[in-house]
């Protein structure tokens, strides 16, 4: 059964906190597992989890502060002492790349060569198609160079099995008219793959941070099925948010609104913020974006909403 | 109040589990605070504990595996963040510099150059001298360089306060006698300090760990008030600890059993072993040392023993 949820590994900016580990996500997709931004404490979140390095097929780093790095270490030696055997392709700003050197070779360990480097640059999209996944990057707006990532399925078409029978169509010819567009079906009449599917809208996850408002922010999540956005502050620190670069959860839900994103998840809290004052962030989203809104607790999970239909 | 203690930050072998994190232990000794080889989350599991970077005076590094060293990025990060101003003396093995580095600078920050560093080398004394602090180190016998340290309070004497009255010295002269070792006396008779005092041993901590059995682990356990030793195995695992140059329980009673150390920490426990296993931990160290033995749980605090009489 194919599932696609995003795990909570941590969801605290900066610094960790009793209630929230450093950032962390993993994002499960079929047979594909996503691991974005490991803080510190990564690996011993994901036991938390009942993940395991064998679960990670691709790492997508944002930028080289800790909060979204320090955790890298863990993962990759753990990668290897687990003796993952498939290719683990992993991403990360090109001008970080000094760092990500000092980060996977941090300490002693036996290295066994899994982890295959993706430098994003430019533009242009990140190299991380293949294996049936898609993900793009776009240059974010922080304090050092910063790639948010978009994964996208294909667009398709949902076959009608109704439709099919009543035009004559089964066995090795559902597949060829859907690989060619159209067939000869009986009596000679032409079968074309629109009158017997339906389209079938690739779903996508935009995971956006760190990074102050910006376009690039509104083109990774647009239409995306879900969108995991960082929202440091709460409104009230506006300024603060912009002297640093990063999102309020006001311009959250901004973003959320201009990209049309169907389910928003807030994380990346500041550690200023007591459990009382969190259900203001869903609020000040929820006054600019009409759609379901999270704040991301350490190891929920959360479900990619259902197929557009 | 001056207070003597072992905080356990963590207490797992090479990869963290749900009940013990990565090893970290801070050592509070009066004024200094000693952080002993962080794993990753240590930075986590001190705001856990109770402790703040300002806590930190000295790190002491035994050596470059990932579970004694991949917490150092989060910690030297924190020190700047939350602007410590005092000098952290840090120790670490001199042949694992390029380590020391990597985790020094993983990741961008406001770094503010209060971390002074003291590479460990050869056989000679860890230069971690200063403020009321003496600590040494020696070479273990590990798969990568590593260094055991030991914290040396100077011997000194304890005065009575009975013999001092009895004999008429009060007030300053009480200071001079100490400086001094003699004074003269009421009535002119000559008053040492051997007759108004006695001695006062340096109470003394040895941090062990990673090894094989050695004896430089019993010189630097040497009647030590407190050993805190890697324990990995079982003594049923007594070859691959030899494999893998670690301790078994029963080999760190034996050590602790030579050096006639008081109180014996084991930690570092292999992920193998279940919470019902632990107390054979115990028993093997115990069957070998008949002192008091502790198995380290994460976020104990372990009180030095009161000073010998």
């Amino acid at each position: 059964m194919s599932v696609r949820e995003l795990v909570v590994l941590g969801s605290s900016s900066a610094v960790p906190t009793k209630r929230r580990n450093h950032n962390g996500y993993f994002l499960r997709w079929d047979d594909h597992g996503v691991l974005f931004d490991p803080g510190e404490g990564t690996q011993r979140q994901m036991r938390h989890a009942g993940l395991s390095a064998h679960d990670i097929t691709r790492i997508c780093i944002t930028h080289f502060h800790g909060d979204h790095s320090l955790g890298l270490p863990g993962v990759v030696q753990r990668i290897a002492r687990d003796r993952v055997e498939h290719t683990v392709r992993a991403a990360f700003p090109a001008a970080g790349a000094a760092y990500w050197e000092r980060l996977r070779h941090a300490t002693a360990f036996g290295d066994t060569g899994v982890i295959a480097e993706q430098p994003v640059d430019g533009l242009g999209a990140c190299p991380l198609d293949g294996d049936g996944l898609r993900i793009t990057a776009l240059p974010l707006d922080h304090r050092m160079p910063t790639y948010g990532y978009r994964l996208q399925e294909p667009d398709a078409r949902r076959m009608l099995p109704e439709r099919l029978a009543a035009l004559g169509v089964s066995g090795p010819d559902i597949g060829r008219l859907q690989r060619e567009g159209r067939l000869e079906g009986p009596g000679g009449r032409t079968v074309t793959l629109e009158e017997c599917s339906v389209p079938r809208p690739g779903q996508s996850m935009a995971f956006v941070m760190d990074t102050g408002e910006c376009d690039n922010a509104v083109r990774l999540a647009q239409d995306a099925d879900m969108l995991v956005i960082e929202s440091t502050y709460l409104d009230s620190e506006e300024r603060l948010a912009a002297d640093y670069r990063h999102l309020t959860a006001g311009q959250a839900g901004r973003i959320a609104a201009r990209a049309r994103a169907r389910l928003l998840v807030l994380t990346h809290i500041s550690e200023r913020y007591e459990a009382g004052d969190e259900p203001r962030f869903v609020e000040q989203a929820a006054a600019r974006f009409d759609g379901p809104v999270v704040l991301a607790q350490d190891l929920d999970r959360i479900g990619v909403p259902k197929r557009r239909s």
